[in-house]
């Protein structure tokens, strides 16, 4: 697996990496214990504060982790990771510590208390910000309060859910059509 | 830009072409106008029914045409159309046509009166389902209550945003990590 060598990274640009639509792992510390889960309903919902909204099913162990701590990191995993991302989704952190069973590496994080995922492209460390709709539709808006980002390649090849076992893999990068973008709307 | 032939597609399974985060197109009708938006912070946020997590900016003309409407046609672009998804971003309702503008088809939805974008890849009916997001971040709740999809290409070549004028192109489709599920966690 891939070890980033990772930088401080503007918050209110986060949507570069998470607006592509990317499967992501959260990851979450709560009385002592830490967990791992695979994540792929989220969006964007506003550079600054840089919000993020997510579901968060509640028949996941990360669930009452979360809403407990109010605190989590949002890590973006690159294609070399995919298998361990399946088994992460397909394991419960009632059973396992997910840590040491897929050989992961937990980094502290600096302003919350759920580890960065050091194999993955990007940590995004993350605040509670509105709990409101958690009841309602399992959906938690977080506020990124401290990101990371590798400092190299400078797009990560990230893995995209279509359901039924199958991967869209993010292909190239272009900014050809930015010509054609009014100043103010980029 | 292609012409698809498309057909009748089940709501509940929407993800497969909207959780890997493409830039989509909003269509709304209203009073006797319509109008196209591009969006690009969404999310799935339940199968069944099929509700689908928008944020509609205040300040576009669509947001007014959505709210009153509570109907939207959501419509997902292949990269042939990505310079005119640009341009669709840059001008605004108010001032033009954007479907003359831009010599783009309306052919008329089942179960709602937006139209739906002939020359995108699939198209989704959506009826407002909760408002209650909307005064305080502009999300809108969508549930999908029609969906067409095109019968060729499986898998559409579609437009990922990454802000700053710059798009991620969809690539590769994998199941070669299925094997790894664990049944019901597909």
């Amino acid at each position: 697996m891939s070890a980033y060598t990772k930088k401080d990274f503007p918050t209110h640009k986060v949507r570069r990496f998470l607006e592509p639509g990317p499967i992501v792992l959260v990851s979450s510390a709560h009385k002592g214990k830490t967990n791992i889960m695979t994540m792929g309903w989220h969006m964007v919902m506003e550079f600054s504060p840089s919000l993020i909204g997510c579901l968060i099913s509640s028949g996941n162990h990360s669930f009452e982790m979360v809403k407990a701590s109010r605190q989590c990191v949002i890590n973006v995993p690159t294609a070399d990771l995919a298998a361990t991302v399946v088994k992460i989704g397909n394991t419960s952190g009632r059973d396992v510590d997910k840590f040491k069973v897929f050989g992961l590496s937990a980094r502290p994080a600096e302003e919350v208390r759920a580890p960065l995922l050091d194999e993955c492209y990007a940590n995004f460390e993350c605040r509670l910000s509105d709990s409101s709709w958690i009841a309602k539709y399992n959906v938690f808006v977080f506020e990124v309060v401290k990101a990371h980002v590798a400092t190299a390649p400078k797009y990560p090849r990230t893995i995209h859910y279509r359901g039924d076992g199958e991967f869209m893999i993010s292909g190239g990068n272009t900014a050809r059509w930015r010509r054609l973008f009014r100043p103010g709307m980029l």
